[in-house]
Parts: C-alpha cells; sequence; structure tokens
C-alpha cells in the first residue's frame, strides 16, 4: 500500500490537509487512531478568522459555514464590572465567524467520506518509520492485522498527545512552553446566548467567557483552579459563579438549563521547532498550543495546513521544494505572534495571584488603555481577526 | 513665618509647581533638604513630552529648551542584531525634545533665584505637621536654628526617599510596588552621540540604551544585575559591553572617552495612593516611580505638577475645591497608564533570566509584531511621546 502523502489524525487539520491535496491530484491517507464518531464528540473553539473560512470554501466545503455562520463584528470585554466593546469592522475592515470546530469537521468529513479518499479510523499502535530519509511509511494495526503505508511525506496532525511529534528525536526539537495555574470549567448548554456577541469577562474570581455555537445553543466558562473536577461542580453551582463575574445586566440575561457537555480544559502555550523533521511535517496542535482566550487555536491549525497543502502542490506540480524547504520558519513567523496575543489576552483577562497588586493594577492600567486608545483597539482587534501571513 | 503653599524639595517638580503659583499670584516657600549645587549635580532623564514642554513655556521658563532642545522625531529599536526605528510624526503628529533634566532644574531655579519667592536650601530636619487639619505646618532647621512656616497646603515634591510619604500614616495609603533584579549602569561621556535618535537595544547579554543630552554629550546605559558596583566597572570594561551589544554599525561608530559621570540605578516600579492626606499633596517621585525604560519619570512629575497647579489656582481664584479634590484621582489615571508602558517596553527590552525559552520567544514576538504592524508602531508611539490627560 502506498501513498503520496500520509496525514496522520482526522481532527480539522488532518482533514482540511487531505482536503486541499485531493483537489489537487494528490493522493492522501488519512490514519486516525479514534472513531470519527469520537472525533465528532470533541467540543472544541467556534470563533473563525476569515482566513479560515476562506480556507473551507477553497476546500469546497463552504456552504455550510457560509449558511450557518454567524458573523460576529466584535467583541465586548469586562473589566470588574466596567464594560467595553471592541468594533472589528471599523478598525480593521474585518469580522469573524461563530461556527463550531466540530462542524468544521464534520464539513471537511462528509466531503472526504463522498470522495474516493481513503481514510482509517480507530488505527490502532500508529508507528512513523524512517522520516529521516525520502522514503517514510506508517504503520499500524487494524482489526488485528498489521498494515504498513509506503509514501512520500507524512503529515503529523495527531495533535499534543499524538505520536508524530513524540516520534521526533528529542534532541531534533526545542520546545517552549509556559504553564498556567488554571484551568477552564466549559459547559454546553441548549439555550440561547446571554449576548448576540462573545463576553471576555476579567472579575476578581476569576476569567469568565460567554460564547456561544448557534443562536440557541451557548458555552460558557469560567477560570478554575487547575486541580479542579468537573464532578464538584453540578450545574447549579457553575450557574451561581457564572452569573458573579459578569456584570449584572448581562447576568440578568442569562439563559441557564441542564448542561450537554461540562469538562475542563488546562491552559497551556506550546512550540516545538521546527516544524518539519526529513520527510516528516508537523501542523496544528501536533507542534503547538495556545490557552483558549484569544480563540487562536483552531485558526492557527487551518493556516498550517494551508502554508503546506501550498507547499506539497508546488512540490509535485513544479518539482520545488522551495515551499516545503521554507514551511516550518513561515509557518512559526506566524505562530508565535498568535502565541503573544493568546499569552497576552489570557494575562490581561485572568486573575494571578503571584502577581499581587502591582500586577493587578497593571491588568487594570491596560484594560483602561485598550478601551480608551484607538491604536491599541486596533492592536486587539487585528490580533484577534487574524493578523496577515 | 507664613505661606499660601510650603514646597518640599527643590527638583524640578516643586520648581515647576512653585514657578506656575507664582506666576498666579500664590504665594509659596521650597525648602529643600540639599544644596542648588547638589541638586544640580544629580543627573537624570532627558526625553521631554511635549506636554513637558508645553509646561515650561507656561512657567515662562521656555527659552533655552527652544533655543537648545533637539527635536527628536523617532527612536531605533534593536533586537539580537535587527533593527527598526518608530517614526512619531507619522503615527502620532507629536515629537518629544531631548533636554536634560538638569537644565530644566537650571532654567526653573534661576527664573525663582530672580524673583522674590523665597528657597530654603540645606533645610535640616524637615518635618511635616497638622496636615491632616487645614492649618499645617512645616519645621526644619538651619544654620543650628529651629524654624516653622503655616501654611494653607504643603506639597511633597521631595522623590522616592523624601520626608513627605513617610510622614503619611501608613495605614493611609496602599503601596503597589514591582522590583527588577537589575539596575541600569549609567555613563556620561563628552562625545557625539553614536546616532542622533535614541537606541533601544535589546541583546541577549542585556539591555542596552543610548542616548544624549546634545549634539556633543553621550549618556550611555547598560543593563546589570542589581548587585553590580561602579568601582567595578572602569570606562574600557562599559565600552567593550556596550559595543557588544549594538549592531555592529553603531558599534563601529561609536565615540568613547574619558566619563564624566558613572552610576547605576536600580530599576522600579512604585505607585502610592492616594496622593492627597488633608492638606498634604504628593507629586512626582514622591509618589511614584517607573523604571526609566520609558523616560516617563521627569514628564510624570511634571503631569502632576501640572495638574495640581491648575486644581490650587483654582481653589484660591474661586474658592473652589473641586480641583484639589479631583487631583488624585485624575493624576493617578495618567500615572498607571505610564506606568504600565514603562513596565512594558522594560519587559519587552531586558533580560530576564527567570522568564525562560518560552518568555523570551514572547520577547521577539513582541518585537517582530511591533515593526510589523502599524497599529503597535501606534500605540509605542503615543505612549513614547505622552498620551493625552
Amino acid at each position: 500500500m502506498r501513498t503520496q502523502v500520509a496525514i496522520v489524525g482526522a481532527g480539522p487539520a488532518g482533514l482540511m490537509l487531505g482536503r486541499l491535496l485531493e483537489r489537487a491530484g494528490i493522493d492522501t491517507v488519512v490514519l486516525e487512531r479514534r472513531s470519527a464518531e469520537h472525533v465528532l464528540s470533541r467540543i472544541r473553539a467556534g470563533v473563525l478568522e476569515q482566513g479560515s473560512v476562506d480556507l473551507l470554501h477553497r476546500a469546497g466545503v463552504g456552504a455550510r459555514v457560509h449558511a450557518e455562520g454567524l458573523a460576529h463584528n466584535g467583541v465586548k470585554l469586562s473589566f470588574d464590572g466596567d464594560a467595553a466593546r471592541i468594533d472589528f469592522p471599523s478598525l480593521t475592515g474585518r469580522h469573524v465567524t461563530v461556527y463550531g470546530q466540530t462542524e468544521v469537521t464534520r464539513d471537511l468529513m462528509d466531503a472526504r467520506n463522498a470522495s474516493a479518499a481513503p481514510t482509517v479510523y480507530e488505527a490502532e499502535d500508529v508507528a512513523l518509520h524512517d522520516f529521516a530519509s525520502t522514503r517514510p511509511r506508517v504503520s499500524w494495526r487494524q482489526q488485528g492485522q498489521q498494515r504498513e503505508l509506503g509514501c512520500d511525506f507524512i503529515v503529523g496532525c495527531d495533535g499534543y498527545h499524538g505520536v508524530s511529534r513524540a516520534s521526533i528525536p528529542g534532541d531534533a526539537l526545542t520546545i517552549f512552553e509556559r504553564h498556567y495555574d488554571f484551568g477552564w470549567l466549559g459547559l454546553l448548554v441548549e439555550k440561547p446566548p446571554v449576548d448576540d456577541e462573545l463576553i471576555y469577562a476579567h472579575h476578581q474570581r476569576g476569567f469568565a467567557l460567554c460564547s456561544m455555537r448557534s443562536h440557541s445553543r451557548s458555552r460558557y466558562y469560567i477560570q478554575v483552579p487547575a486541580t479542579e473536577r468537573t464532578q464538584d461542580w453540578p450545574d447549579s453551582r457553575f450557574w451561581d459563579e457564572l452569573r458573579s463575574r459578569l456584570n449584572p445586566e448581562f447576568a440578568a440575561r442569562l439563559q441557564t438549563g441542564p448542561s450537554i457537555e461540562k469538562s475542563i480544559a488546562p491552559l497551556r502555550s506550546f512550540v516545538a521547532e521546527p516544524l518539519r523533521f526529513g520527510s516528516l511535517f508537523l501542523a496544528g496542535d501536533a507542534a503547538h498550543i495556545v490557552p483558549p482566550t484569544g480563540a487562536k487555536g483552531l485558526n492557527l491549525a487551518m493556516h498550517d495546513v494551508g502554508l503546506l497543502a501550498d507547499a506539497l502542490i508546488e512540490f509535485y506540480s513544479e518539482h520545488s521544494s522551495a515551499g516545503i524547504d521554507a514551511y516550518s520558519g513561515r509557518a512559526l513567523s506566524h505562530i508565535w505572534k498568535a502565541e503573544r496575543f493568546s499569552w497576552w489576552m489570557t494575562s490581561l483577562l485572568h486573575t494571578f495571584p503571584e502577581t499581587g497588586r502591582f500586577g493587578r493594577r497593571i491588568q487594570r492600567a491596560e484594560f483602561d488603555y485598550l478601551v480608551g486608545s484607538t491604536a491599541a483597539r486596533t492592536s486587539f482587534a487585528e490580533n484577534y481577526t487574524g493578523l496577515p501571513g
């Protein structure tokens, strides 16, 4: 069994790459450790930059995001009860689109299923071989059978815990990492959102975020210590805590209901460099993690695979390795700007016991400066809606 | 002996306040612990925002800054060898003026000496009394004689180590503070500056700053551990270290010579709130310290006394306490924005062993973003040249 590009991971990054390559006539096989149902059950981000929406259209799967995606022209920020709004179009000419990552995955999965491009779900013990050479191979087990696939390139889109990055010799990667002592407790509910825009709230009790997946489905988050467990957070406790962190006008409009899903995600900043080792490329969460505050995780993954698709298409159509040679550097330049923004926005909006009184006032001064300065609001808006490149 | 406003400290803040009040017909006495010569021997900052230059003109002492001050339309930044320039006029319509704090002090001192307004130098054991009431007093010793001055208000312009803030009951003040583990080793030399604009350099060996007092006198700084001593830094070692931190093009143009002055200043962020206790007001370094990276210290002091002069003039001319009641809040709003910028610029440009690899990359990403984004450069420029209010 042989293909041109073996893609490890059937999340949005792997499926998008497969789709872009398929449309350029390049053969791919996607290998996924989990079932399709499991992949679709993962609740993730829901804010798309225009570049990500453009990529969905380029991949020929833009119909549903066009019909169902919610164009958001701004976000609301609040700080200890004082509220402000950042208006994207007037500051940058752009907007963002609210459309769940699960929906992106579903659209890409449906397209791939409708094509002849093979996807192997529930591939066990996936292993990468000989990727320091130009004859790499991927092996796995399926229903007790050992399988192997020869290819020109392997692309690891298998996330932070995946096998791809772990297969690269430790001394070939430099790891950049920051841990935060807290996580986000998220709750999904079948109720209209409290507001038609996202609300990012700094409160002395901790950060809160009011977001949504649609006009009828809402996603709420509160900052909790990293040591918390979901079983200690019955819905009623969650709603009380969320309400206490919102400005009264928002708290009064909050529509509660039974949670559909509830989970705690740790916050982490992480980058592994470079994104290429021989014939193996890394993309998305396999190579980098941002705290979710800036809504950058999915968008960065889309940006990575957009660049990589162009590079691989150039390789096959023009016999030039210029694109694949430049991939790591180009992607990382973009990634670090998003890492910076995500770290900054996290630092602005969360509570950090270790920063003390001075640090809290600096957060407040940052909020006041942001609210009062067109340049600062423009900087926020251009980062949130997506920097070029 | 009686006056309307007793001013403690004959630095630029105290002298400016005295001058503005004198021109409004309000009596002041300035008390200074040191001699006039000592005050003038202190080497300090040299970058004036337009608001500070305007205040010098308003005080009737703007002739020399107008004739000798150097208009600077930008600064140069370098980061591990990559250089960029921030152009102030195109981004903000403003510029800054390079004119030494010593010269500001001299201009104000000359004007006060030429007037009838009394200044007491070498006032020993200055003590503040009854400032919780409306009948405050200041006492001191001079040539063995005990003196006392009754007044309506006392204004503490006597710096971080002065008696004024220390006289306020501890539980009436909230202190916000951040220490840095390093200082600036500064050297003054009678040589033309390496460049016609200031150069702020981040280098893996530490921060460096090339600044100037005039076309023929230069001031250079390098980041050193807080534990360093000037006697361990002969001129040759200083020049070698400075050269190693500058881009080759700048290092090649560096003109060295014997140091006129050499000193190490610790870096500190500090704010005491509020700025008023009864009939006592604090202004300038007596209430707040910024690390010198953003060149904000003198400008903040000028802003404070500009506000306070207006407030006191309003009090005496309109019998309204609205201005003096609003002083602390209005000044602090401005102070915290400058504290934020000074902390941010310090964080961007210095080396912090404790931030580790991730922190260093975030600094680099911040520099790259700054260089590449008009919004980010505008934000830098509007802060550096001085935010309104």
